[in-house]
């Protein structure tokens, strides 16, 4: 679906902008039909916030209905393909298309359990989260209260919310939806960044590692776009690895055989998805540091 | 076999003392023999010197019989038992007794393309290597002349039999053989050593992760005992690896879940097998650095 | 004087462009006339270019005649005020206009020496120097031989002239003659960048002391604005010092009285003077980095 | 006075003893005679503590008198030369008889007051502490409480007769009065420690600077003596400074002119007499770290 311009949706007729914001609540097109009667929007937060108000002011029925016309995570309708295109991008992209048998059993397990405690779907906004841990937080939250679990149901629902919003309508200030991870390479031995590092990022689960970017560091020692951005972080485990024995052969620093460093490893893991998570290295031959910067 | 005092080698009779030092140079009693007739020693250097002389200083054909006289790595000498009691210790210390069929294929193709260069068997002190650096050898010494060779086996076997001596004789002074790889944790956070951090070494190779020591740190942040002493260090790559989470919740310090580090591995290579590695963790739970230290 | 556009400088007619920037070399207007015949500059480079070029063609008898027409530094003329207004500007930055009375005798000896070895006066490019990196490149120029010494007099004035043209001339691309010295204070024990944490630098001369810049860190560990920019980095050493006990204090972290550290002081030198000097501090109450960055 | 054995003290005659050890306790050698009576002791521990017992154990009267035989610090008593041995040396030791007008002007003004105040002379330990610290003690225990004051005064006198009896009696275990302060430098450029390089560290005041100890790095890095031991560390302030521009050249690093780091101040305090610290520095040409280690 192409993007929409904030000023045209303020401009559109009720009908007009009620169908072309109708599925950012998930099978709840109300939403947007209550929204319309609040414009004009002067930025996004203001569509977003007349949005979730919309929710937050509906009967309890209505709202339980929105909580269940999600589908489970990794559930028969994913199986046979019947999720909405917006649903089915999402799972996608925390890998619960691709689920081992034991992966798929244990959601099949957890969605059962949830649905027979809360009467509800399990929701979460998976573009926040690694398959690794959208498990954790289906745990914790599966020995929850039942009047808590109703409002996180909503709260996610309105992350998601935001997200679909974010990438359907276009607007000078963008919502706060989006992180980055980045590094730089600094050799600290000559003094100057180190340019032609190859820098592999992983996603780190509990038998996997999925390579999420790859880059090598430019002159100054950065890479030409970041690791990650345009999208949340997900929350979950990283391994930034680094290439350095060739370039220090490269730099002709004496090195002994094997190299004291070469791949170097950083392990670290993310919580904010929101958040700037700038993770250098500095490093010589016989050392290196990294740490969270800025 | 039981130690002996250098004192009591040279108050030995001739006899006595080829016989207890005869399998030091392999299947070559003869090298024993010579020694005996160069005592009393005052170290176990000279001893070692005097078994090294005689032979440097034995007629070519005998030089080449001592070395044609070394079973082949991984051989089917090893695979049918017949290696002598040193030669199958020395092996399986480098996992040659626990190959893959593959592993197992790669070396008999190396041992036949090395005789049928050399017309003698590969020769390398296992001890000093691990199952990945003894292949980089094999291949890189499969390239050279002849020439070298004979004194690159020659070397070899040296190695071999100062690490028999070390073990067999006891003295004073004892042979420069052994390396030492230690480790120490500091908590910079809080300006002190962090104790009770699990401790795990493991030698990487190229498909295989085998822990080689574990240790957890005492209250000045170091091991009891050194990850690794009293041997040499096989020359490849190693993991250290650190769990400094939970320490850091032992100390209260606000941690974002999951944590930015967690089990941090640090990656290095030993290049020389008699050295001190000594590889310490400078650590917050938000930064760390290691360099290789003394 | 106001800045005049290199456009303007372009249509202007050849009096008018040789009055504009006839100062730019030392008493010889004819510079600005030999290249107001060469327009249309389409960048500074290139306007410079041409200046400097007039002076490599001009005969070697007005060559000597411009670099005759340089003040002694910090000479008798300074004293009697008898100076341009951009030789006593650039003097005085350098802090050539308060000498003591010792450094005094010591640049007289040194212009008297210079003077009756070359037949000319010492030229250097002030704003490029601290007091004491003039008086190191003095002594060293002094041992020099007189066909070299006529090229860097030359080279010296080349970088007054660009130095005074980047000042003078407006136009879209500057000249590269401005370096750059930023910090940055990374809070390593929270993983969060260092507010409020107060910042001096000084040059550091030999029984000196200069504080040359101020500055609190923002919310994002840094400066408002580079400690020094848009002029050259005199080269020199230099001293930069955080006070980071009030700031841990502040974050509630537990300090010893006093605390391990207070005032950190930093000290490096500027050898590059249009270089960028990126110099953080990574600090806990317990420990600090610092390096070169970029 | 020659040092004598617990041995040789338990085995006297309790007139011998209390002669021996009656100076421990300035113008109170019944404190000696009553520990006379509690031999044997096992250590120099039980030892003190029969001596600080029998103060604890004394009416007011005898402990108010024992506070009052003590001298003002840098008072009349010390000007004039009527100090006791023990008591002029550690007062010397601190720099107290070396004031400048200003200092003794303060001194006699607190001493005053807290005379005026408290009824008794302040008390110190003065061997912990720097000039700095000591001024700074005096100022808050000025502002303190009467009863805190009388246990504060016994507090410090108990740790002077601690460090005078550590000096006199010779024991196989000893008090633990002493702390230690030490350095290592690594160069993380190449791996391996920095042997040959000046260390000084000074004690720093408010407008004082001086040097307590000088040492050059040997092969592992290290002093061949720590920088301090066998003492009580001084409360204060220090600078330990490292000269590496040398160093690098000598490494033969690539070096600008000047070079970026050369001679390095690490700024730090001292808090605990009777701590280890071990202050290390870690160094390329382009960039150092410090922290406290163990």
């Amino acid at each position: 679906m192409p993007q929409l311009s904030l000023d045209a949706l303020n401009a559109a007729s009720d009908a007009e902008f009620a169908t072309a914001l109708g599925d950012i609540f998930e099978h709840a097109p109300w939403v947007a039909a209550a929204a319309a009667r609040r414009r004009p929007f002067s930025d996004l937060e203001a569509l977003l916030h007349a949005m979730t108000q919309a929710v937050r002011d509906a009967a309890a029925e209505r709202q339980r209905a929105l909580i269940s016309g999600h589908p489970d995570l990794a559930g028969k309708a994913a199986r046979a393909g019947d999720l909405t295109a917006a649903s089915r991008a999402e799972q996608g992209a925390a890998g619960l298309d691709r689920l081992t048998d034991e992966q798929y059993e244990t959601f099949h397990r957890l969605n059962a359990a949830y649905r027979a405690k809360f009467a509800m779907p399990f929701i979460i906004c998976v573009r926040r989260h690694t398959k690794e841990s959208i498990l954790a937080q289906f745990e914790r939250r599966l020995a929850g209260e039942p009047a808590q679990e109703q409002g996180a149901a909503l709260e996610e629902i309105f992350r998601i919310a935001a997200l679909r919003l974010d990438e359907r309508v276009s607007a000078p200030d963008r919502l706060k939806v989006h992180g980055r991870l980045s590094t730089h390479v600094l050799d600290t031995r000559a003094g100057r960044p180190a340019a032609g590092i190859p820098v592999e990022l992983a996603e780190i689960g509990e038998n996997e590692r999925r390579v999420v970017a790859r880059a090598v560091t430019n002159a100054d020692g950065r890479t030409d776009q970041p690791l990650i951005a345009g999208r949340p972080l997900p929350i979950g485990r990283y391994e930034l690895s680094f290439q350095v024995a060739a370039y220090f052969v490269a730099q002709r620093a004496p090195l002994p055989d094997p190299p004291f460093l070469d791949t170097i490893p950083l392990r670290f893991a993310v919580a904010e998805p929101e958040g700037h998570y700038h993770v250098p290295l500095l490093v010589t031959p016989w050392s290196f540091a990294t740490y969270r910067g800025s």
